[in-house]
C-alpha cells in the first residue's frame, strides 16, 4: 500500500456535518491503489455494540490520487469511526487517529468527531447552485438615461481606454431586463455602482449612494424590483479592501494628520498623507486612489458591516461579490457572513479570489469565489489547447477534492470577467473553441457564468479591451451565439442532474472528453470532442436516448458519433 | 521522487503568520526521500524582480514523513512563491497551486498568500509557555474551613466512591499557596467550583456563585490575590456544553415545559421533560442532570459569554479550562475567545480535547488543549513499554505537524487528570518509571502538567480512586519524588530553552530516547534511558558540560554514561 498518500483530516472538506446526524467524509489514496475502503463507524460513547461497517465509493481521480467519499449517520451525533484500506495485492491496513497500523486499531485511538453542532453545519445556497450569472460592467452594458451622462462621454462603442466613459447606468440595465429574461439568467452580478469617479468605480467615495451618472438609490430599487419580478436576484460589489481617495474618512486623514480621528482606518506610513508619493498601503501596487482600509479596527469593521447589511435589508439585494476578498482578514469575513446571514439567511456570497481558496471557504465565511482556476483550465485545453483532456480531467479532480461538494456546485466558473481578456479573443475568435468551453461551463459542477457582451460575440483584448461597449444592434451580434446560451441556459434550468448530479469521468483520451452526471435515477452522458477529427464513442448504450440540448431523441446502437469540435448531451437513463 | 507524500496548504499549520511582514511555512515529504526543499518568494504585485530563494529546514521526522520548515518575509506583506524540492536521484520537481510539476512553474501557478492581515495572525501566550500548571480537585486538595463543609463529608482521608465529600474549599487552597510556591508551579487548574450539587460541580446550578462549600466569591478574590502575589496564575473550569439540572433555565423547562422560554436553550425531545427516561439530550450518555445547552441559541450564547467575561473582569481570574470543549460549536468558540481577550488580551483559553484538535487549534478558538495523546504515548513508552523510542519520537513528530509551533509550546502535557488512572498507577507503583515520563514532560515542547498529588505519590486508579484526598501528612508524602518535582521546576524556569528550542533527536533505539533543545545559542542535550540496563551514549562532545538538573559541571569524553532508568538533561553549549 502507498501509505504516504493515504490522507484525512476532521476538517472540511475531509470531514464536516451535512444534516443533524449525517457527517461526509473523504479519505485520500494514491491513484489505483485501493481494492477496498471501508469505515467502521458508530456512537462514540458506545463501548456495547459492534461498530457498523461502511464501504466508500471512489468519487474522484486527479494525476496522482484517488479521493474516497461516504456519508455516515449516528443517531447521538457522536462519532467514533476508523478506517480499513485493502490494496490491490490484499494487504490490509487501519487508519485510526495515530495513522496507520497494520492490526485492527484499539478503540482509544479511533478518530472522534466529538459531536455535530447544527451551528457548524454549512447551509448551502440552493437557488445560487440551481442558477446562471450574468455579470455586467454598468458603465458600458446600455445607456437607459442620457441625463445623468458624466461629462466627456463618448459615443457608444467607441474606443474604450482606462478612463472612457460611455453613460451606462442602471436605467440601461432596466431596459434589458426583459433581454436578460429572454437570455435565461437568474442572477446578475453588476460591478461597484456606488458613488465614485472612475469608469469602474472600484474607489469608493460613498458606500451608501449610487453614483448619480448610474441613477440614484431608488432607480437600483426599480432594477430590482423588475429583476424579481423577471426571477432574476440581483448581486452587488463590495469594495471593503480599500476605499477611494475621496471618502470622507482618507479625506479626513488628509486634512488633519495625524489628528484625523479616522487615522487607524488606514495604514499610514508617516504624515502629512501624499497622494503622490503615496505613503500609505493601497491596494496592489502603490496605487494612489485605492488606500487600504484598516479591517481590523473594530470602527471600520461596523462601519463596512452596516453597510453590507444596509442594501440587503432597505433595498433588497441578494447578495454580495466581495472585491480582493483575500487580503482581508478572516476574522472580517466571518463577521461578514454573520451579518449578511441574520439580514437574509438566503443571500449568497462570493469572493474575489483568483487562486485555490480553501480557507476561506470552509462555511464561516464565503459561500463561494470567482473560480478562475476553472478558467484557467478551459484556456489551457480549448483556447491553447495545450492540456490534454486527461490532465483537464485530473485539474478538474483536485479542483473538487479542495472544497466540500456543496460548495463545488456553487463555484462560479467562468471563462472570463472585466479583469481578464475575453475568452472569444483568447480562442483568437474561433467560436467553435469557445461553445465547447462554454458546453463544459453548462454541464459541469459549479454555476455557469457569462460576462455580459460573450453570448453575443464581443471581443476584447485584456483590460481596457474586455470592457468594450455592449452591442445592441442585431445585425452586429452573433445570433448563432446568443441561440447557443439560450439552449444551454434552457437546458441548464431543466435538468437538475447538471446541477446537483455527481460527476464520473467515462473517457479522457487526447482531446476527448466524456462523464456522466448523475442524480438520483438520471444520468447525463456528455460528450466533448475538442479536437478536428471526427470521433466515435464507443458505448454500451443501444436504444433511444434523449439529446437535452437539442431536444429530440437520438438512437444510439453501440456507438456515437461525434463531429470535429462537436458536443453530445445526451440523458441515456 | 516520492510524490504521493508531498503536502503543503495555504492554512495553520502549513502556513500562517507569524509576525508583520513574516510567514511561516512548512513542507512535508517522504522520509528521507528529499536531499534539499527550496522556497523561491517574492512580493505577489512584483513582475520585474527576480524570486529570493530560501532553503528549508527539515524539522520533524515521523515514520513515514519529514516536515521541512522556514520562515519568510516581504516587505508588502503579499506573497508569491512556489517550491523546489530535489531527492537524492537528483531530480527535480517544483510544487506549485496546480500540484508538483517537473518544469519550473509559470508565474500564474504560485502559490499566493495574498496578505498578511494582523487580524488572523496569532497572539501566543508566552506566560503559559513559560509555565508549570498543577491541578486541583477542590473538595480533595485541602479542608481549610470546616464550617462550610457539606452533610455527610467524611473524615480526610476516607475511601472515595463517586458521591463521596471531603470538603476540601477555596480557604484550603489559600493555605497551601506557600506550598505551591514552594513547589514551584505558576499557575493553577481548578476543577469547577461553582455552585452545584456534586462533589465534581460538573453540573452547575449558578455560574454566578462560588458554591458555599467551597466559600464564596469573596474568598475566590482572595485566593487569586494570594496566588498572584505568589507568581501564580489562576484558570478557572467553564462547563459550557451543559448545565446541571437544577440549573434555573432547564428548572424552569421541568415546571413550563413547552410553555417555558427557556426550552430552546436546551434539545428537548418530548414534553413533559422527564429525569427519569431523560427525554433530551445530555452530556455523554443519558446523563440526567448534565443536559445539554444549545450553544446555537443566541440568548444562550449571550449568557455564557457574560459568565466568561464576568470571572475575568470582576474576579480577576487569568484563563478558563473548556469542558467537554470539542461537543461545543466553533462558532461559539470563536466568539468566547473574542469576548475573553477582550476582557483579558492575556487570559488563557485551554480545551478540554482528548483527541487531535486541529480544527480548534489554528489561531480562532482556542489557545491549548489537554494533550491526552501525550499522556498516552507517555503510557506506552515508560509505564507499559509496549512502543520504543522510536515509535515515541515519530508519535510526537506527528504530534507537533499537527499543530503551529506556538500553539505546541501551549499544549498541556499531562501524563493523568481526574479523568485518568493516575500516572504513578498506571506504572505499578513503579516510581522510577513515572519520574522518567516526567523528564519527558519537563524537557519536551509543551507545559509541564502536575494533577494534585502526583508530586507526593499519590496513587489511584480510574475514577474516582484517581480524585482520592491529598496526603499532607509529610511522613507520608513522598519526599523524594516532591524534590525531584522541585528540581524539574526550577530547572524549567531557569532554562527557557526547554520552552522556545527547538527539537531535534539524536537517539531513538529501543528503550533509549535522546535529543536536543535548542534556543538562540543555548543547547541542552537530554538523554533518557528507559530500560534495565546501563546504557552508553557516544558523542563527540569532549570537555565540560552542565549538568542543568543537578545544577553541576561534568566532564564528557565522548561518552556519556547512563544507569539503568535514568537520564541526564546537559547544557552542551
Amino acid at each position: 500500500m502507498n501509505k504516504h498518500a493515504i490522507y484525512h483530516i476532521k476538517e472540511a472538506p475531509y470531514t464536516y456535518g451535512i444534516g443533524e446526524k449525517t457527517l461526509a467524509l473523504r479519505l485520500r489514496a494514491a491513484k489505483g491503489d485501493l481494492k477496498s475502503c471501508k469505515i467502521y463507524y458508530k456512537d462514540r460513547y458506545d463501548w456495547k455494540t459492534e461498530f457498523e461497517v461502511k464501504e466508500l465509493e471512489l468519487v474522484n481521480t486527479s494525476n496522482l490520487f484517488d479521493y474516497y467519499e461516504c456519508r455516515i449517520e449516528v443517531e447521538e451525533k457522536r462519532f467514533r469511526y476508523f478506517f480499513e484500506l485493502e490494496d490491490n495485492d490484499e494487504s490490509i491496513c487501519y487508519l485510526n487517529e495515530r495513522g496507520l497500523v497494520t492490526e485492527r486499531p484499539e478503540e482509544p485511538n479511533a478518530f472522534q468527531f466529538p459531536y455535530l453542532c447544527l451551528a457548524d453545519i454549512y447551509d448551502e445556497v440552493n437557488w445560487a447552485q440551481e442558477g446562471i450569472i450574468y455579470q455586467i460592467f454598468p458603465d458600458r452594458f446600455c445607456n437607459g438615461d442620457k441625463s445623468n451622462d458624466p461629462d466627456g462621454t463618448l459615443p457608444w462603442g467607441e474606443e474604450v481606454t482606462e478612463k472612457t466613459m460611455f453613460g451606462g447606468d442602471i436605467q440601461g440595465i432596466i431596459n434589458k431586463v426583459n433581454y436578460l429574461k429572454d437570455l435565461g439568467v437568474t442572477m446578475i452580478y453588476m460591478t461597484p455602482i456606488f458613488m465614485s469617479k472612475s469608469n469602474h468605480k472600484y474607489d469608493t467615495k460613498s458606500y451608501y449612494e449610487v453614483d448619480p451618472h448610474f441613477g440614484d438609490n431608488e432607480k437600483l430599487r426599480e432594477l430590482i424590483k423588475r429583476c424579481h419580478d423577471a426571477g432574476i436576484k440581483v448581486i452587488l460589489d463590495a469594495v471593503f479592501n480599500h476605499s477611494g481617495k475621496d471618502f470622507f474618512a482618507f479625506e479626513d486623514v488628509i486634512d488633519k494628520g495625524k489628528k484625523s480621528k479616522y487615522k487607524d482606518w488606514y495604514f499610514i506610513n508617516s504624515y502629512p498623507v501624499d497622494t503622490e508619493k503615496v505613503n500609505y498601503i493601497t491596494f496592489a501596487d502603490n496605487v494612489a486612489n485605492m488606500p487600504k482600509l484598516n479591517t481590523k479596527n473594530s470602527k471600520v469593521k461596523k462601519y463596512l458591516l452596516k453597510i453590507a447589511k444596509y442594501w440587503i435589508e432597505e433595498i433588497g439585494i441578494d447578495g454580495w461579490r466581495l472585491d480582493v476578498c483575500d487580503e482581508v482578514d478572516h476574522v472580517f469575513w466571518r463577521e461578514f457572513k454573520k451579518t449578511v446571514k441574520k439580514a437574509n439567511k438566503d443571500a449568497f456570497i462570493i469572493g474575489e479570489i483568483a487562486h485555490e481558496s480553501g480557507s476561506f471557504l470552509k462555511g464561516d465565511q464565503l459561500d463561494s469565489i470567482m473560480n478562475y482556476p476553472f478558467r484557467e483550465c478551459c484556456l489551457d485545453f480549448f483556447a491553447r489547447r495545450n492540456i490534454t483532456a486527461e490532465e483537464l480531467d485530473h485539474i478538474l479532480a483536485e479542483n473538487r477534492s479542495s472544497y466540500m461538494n456543496s460548495v463545488n456546485r456553487q463555484l462560479l466558473n467562468l471563462i472570463d470577467s472585466h479583469d481578464t481578456p475575453r475568452f472569444l479573443t483568447e480562442c483568437e475568435d474561433d467560436k467553435e473553441k469557445m461553445k465547447l468551453a462554454i458546453v463544459l461551463q453548462y454541464t459541469y459542477i459549479g454555476v455557469p457564468y457569462i460576462y455580459y457582451g460573450d453570448e453575443i460575440g464581443l471581443a476584447g483584448g485584456k483590460d481596457p479591451e474586455c470592457r468594450r461597449c455592449m452591442i445592441w444592434e442585431e445585425d452586429k451580434q452573433d445570433k448563432e451565439l446568443l441561440d447557443f446560451y439560450k439552449k444551454m441556459n434552457i437546458m441548464r434550468k431543466k435538468y437538475k442532474t447538471l446541477v446537483y448530479g455527481e460527476y464520473t469521468n467515462v473517457y479522457k483520451k487526447e482531446m476527448v472528453l466524456g462523464f456522466v452526471r448523475k442524480h438520483k435515477d438520471e444520468e447525463v452522458l456528455i460528450l466533448i470532442n475538442n479536437s478536428d477529427d471526427s470521433f466515435n464513442y464507443v458505448t454500451d448504450i443501444k436504444g433511444t436516448v434523449f439529446n437535452i440540448f437539442e431536444e429530440e431523441e437520438e438512437i444510439v446502437d453501440g456507438r456515437i458519433e461525434l463531429n470535429p469540435m462537436s458536443f453530445k448531451a445526451l440523458k441515456i437513463k
